[in-house]
């Protein structure tokens, strides 16, 4: 296996002498019918309004092939050390079951697909016996919510998935229990969770690999304090909090605590949503059949994105197609329009994951790189976007690939026919008008009225949000993450920029004596 | 007064020769206290993590002159047709008093100050008769939930200072009607609303300045069909039901509702907060009295905007600045970082002002223009962005300005001491790291350990986010950039790039015969 900057590949040459492409001379029906990949669960990727005609695919495959990007997964499948910064393994994928057949990862003495299946087992256990009220608060009183108190992975993936299948747990008449989640150290955001909640029913889930994360243990000190206010007769706290963490972390032997379940350093922060991290808020919510539904569709896209021709593995060939954009075409940033308003925090999860894997500036073996790497990601559902920022979109002087997610059905299956189309006609209507008016344009004798169009976009689109397409569809994108880092050749595993600005807190904190520019905004912030 | 393109001013030129600076060989002491400015309430703006030196400052200065910035702004503020796309006056700053003394407003034989304040005082009027339970539905039960049925400006502003003032009004312990919102064409999202909601305990805000947008139509019929289903004896929904619109939609006059509050043409969406669009949901929910030093906040900032010297005028101060990134520094994208959870969806507002403002291509005149024009605006607040996107944010390839935003104290006045240190204490600590973090680096001999620093920001700042201290930072952004709009000479004021996806759908809508690229489209989805 070989490790190559980007620009030091014959076939990145290759791309870079290829003409770019006019949409709207290559858009037609047959493309649209074909330019299509399964991508797990009914989630299908549709790249016809991408700029890439046959000799672009082709250069992207060769680079694919050059890159070694499949043997890459493989490798990291079975549990080679891809996240040398921190000399880890890489084992987010087997927290939804091993995608390399008659592959055995151990690490640490353990077999970890087995020590991963165990402690899912112990979520599913746990969480089983609080929704058929065998465990109770400590009053007596059933469980009715949960809150996760997290931050970065704890919180933005597991809240994004929580949101993304509440509308269909509801739609399909499964009992809820409802979740909530404490993640800034600004004590307002605490204060107004605790305020609703109900204490005697209310169970709180800590999330900290660690177990020393700044912010939990400090919203963990503030939860406690408020149960203790409280004051209720017969109320044990510990009775009220468990945790998920690494079985070396304090919090897994404190009494604080009435059970603690396990993940390991193995599973980055934001990779964490299939694994307990993820699984027991969800677990909780929702049982434990929907977050076998969601786990399967994520395993479905693994093994999907194992394929090695690029045309039929879409995670790859969206991975590819984001390489020509940003490192080609020099477009900086993409936006996530998800035509869903279950997938409201589905950017925000995805922003974390893509620029925390892949906001690097050096290779794997810490060289500096003189390419673009990860593009900054925003977005909001679709048709809201629609009334905001899209006029950039459309008609701003820079250009910015757009990645749609639409479904056929919605969650809730509550719908109102006006003007003879449902709500959901009409949602998807935009979503379709939208792919075309940004592809195609129009001209017009007014400047302020025209649109230039040849603005690429993507369209991954599934019969429903179903728990099973949502697998899916987080997968997809670990994936696409995963193999653009193995383009670029840098490690998406790590993420040493974050240590800095701990340090200087930490710093200012006990006072910067000496530090006259920390202790100038000091002066006029503290 | 006259119009020019940004490319052909002298002072352009100018700024385009000068050397860019390192802010490590600039950032001190006396640098951090003296670059300072006051925006209205107590804001402040601290400009001193921006590559600009006296020179700079100087030459900004010459271009604010040279495109007559403070010229336009009075002549906007006096009723010019500041918005020639739609040959339309641009009043939103009139919604919060007049700026310019002695200066009326007549439009369409109105005194448009006198007509603002009108339904600025019918506003209040309504909101105290339901908070004080003289105004109940039509069953006789309070009003306990207000839920605004609106998109784009009319939901993303109201429901930013919504969220904004909420825990600062129970910090003070101010009685608050909950308010929700229903945006999305999506019946999932107007669904999740309604299923929590006590119909008799409900009042519904229809807003819709022209009274056909189709999300809102769509999703107020949805709401009536949720009422006619629940078959509450004697329950009548107009008395539910109230709308903000122009005095001439066809809502105007509907006996769906029972009453309706004006806006005009002359308030655009984006900038409607301040008017009845987002007065009557605030006020209902917080008082009267709230909105009242809200608006004052604002009002504040209108009047600091009109100095001439761009030193003394923080909005001038920071779009200038804004536009040395943009179109000298060809920095693409802008971050907003509030550290306080209560502005979580402050970026989403900002997303859309600045976004749907300046992302144009054409000037004034509808002339194509050569140069960068509003960048895409993302963010998140934090901490939380400092476990997700900030690693990008420190060792990405590309360098995105950044803009802080916090405050001395948090709004709820509930806090914990831990370690020394209260939470509030915790994420001060952490922003003035990472604004030092972000200017500084650090040097270390693994690459992978090394920050490169010189990565700019700004720092808006106060004692508390209180609603004049909103209202401030609000039309702060608003005046940025409209300023900006000056600079650029574009129409900050219209949104034709949100046409043509509108008839685009409304043909898929209706079938699309003959287009093969909408219908292609259709077949997969539709």
């Amino acid at each position: 296996m070989k490790f190559i900057d980007l620009d030091k590949t014959e076939s990145f040459a290759a791309l870079q002498a290829l003409f770019p492409v006019e949409l709207r001379t290559i858009l037609n029906e047959q493309r649209i019918r074909s330019s299509q990949i399964p991508l797990g669960g009914d989630l299908i990727y549709n790249y016809s309004a991408m700029p890439v005609e046959e000799e672009h695919l082709k250069v992207l495959c060769d680079l694919a092939e050059e890159q070694e990007v499949i043997e890459k997964y493989k490798e990291l499948l079975s549990g080679q050390v891809m996240n040398p910064g921190e000399n880890r393994l890489v084992l987010h994928q087997l927290t939804r079951k091993n995608a390399l057949k008659d592959n055995i990862v151990i690490a640490d003495s353990t077999d970890k697909e087995a020590f991963y299946s165990q402690q899912l087992e112990k979520v599913y256990e746990f969480a089983s016996k609080v929704r058929e009220k065998k465990i109770v608060g400590s009053t007596g009183k059933p469980f009715t919510t949960v809150v996760q108190i997290g931050i970065g992975g704890s919180d933005l993936g597991p809240r994004a998935m929580y949101l993304a299948m509440e509308g269909w747990a509801q739609g399909e008449g499964i009992e809820t229990i409802d979740a909530r989640f404490i993640s800034n150290v600004d004590p307002d955001d605490a204060k107004q969770v605790l305020q609703d909640a109900d204490i005697e029913s209310t169970l709180f889930i800590l999330v900290s690999k660690s177990g020393t994360t700044q912010e939990t243990l400090t919203n963990f000190e503030l939860v406690k304090k408020t149960m203790e206010e409280k004051r209720i007769a017969g109320f044990d706290s510990s009775r009220h909090l468990v945790a998920v963490t690494s079985n070396t972390s304090p919090l897994a032997s404190s009494d604080d605590v009435m059970d603690a379940f396990y993940i390991d350093d193995y599973i980055g922060g934001r990779y964490s949503s299939t694994s307990a991290v993820g699984a027991l808020v969800l677990s909780l919510a929702f049982g434990k059949e929907v977050v076998s539904q969601f786990l399967e569709g994520a395993h479905e896209a693994d093994i999907r994105a194992l394929e090695t021709d690029p045309l039929k593995n879409g995670a790859l060939l969206d991975a590819l197609i984001g390489v020509y954009l940003r490192n080609v075409l020099n477009m900086p940033t993409t936006a996530i329009l998800p035509y869903s308003q279950a997938l409201s925090r589905f950017p925000a999860h995805l922003q974390q994951l893509d620029m925390e894997s892949n906001g690097k500036s050096v290779n794997r073996e810490g060289k500096s790189i003189h390419y673009p790497t990860g593009p900054i990601i925003f977005g909001e559902p679709g048709t809201n976007g629609q009334h905001s920022f899209y006029q950039l979109l459309h008609q701003g002087t820079d250009s910015i690939p757009l990645q749609f997610i639409g479904f056929k059905e919605n969650q809730r299956k509550y719908d109102i026919e006006t003007e003879g189309s449902t709500s959901q006609d009409k949602l998807l209507a935009n979503l379709i008008a939208q792919i075309v008016a940004f592809a195609l344009g129009k001209e017009d004798e007014n400047g302020n009225k025209r649109f230039s169009g040849n603005r690429f976009s993507s369209l991954i689109y599934g019969s429903r949000l179903t728990p099973k397409n949502l697998g899916a569809l987080l997968a997809h994108y670990e994936n696409k993450v995963m193999f653009q880092g193995f383009i670029w050749n840098i490690n998406s595993f790590d993420q040493e920029g974050v240590q800095l600005g701990k340090v200087l807190a930490k710093k200012v904190l006990s006072g910067a004596q000496g530090d006259t520019i920390l202790r100038s905004f000091m002066k006029i912030l503290l």
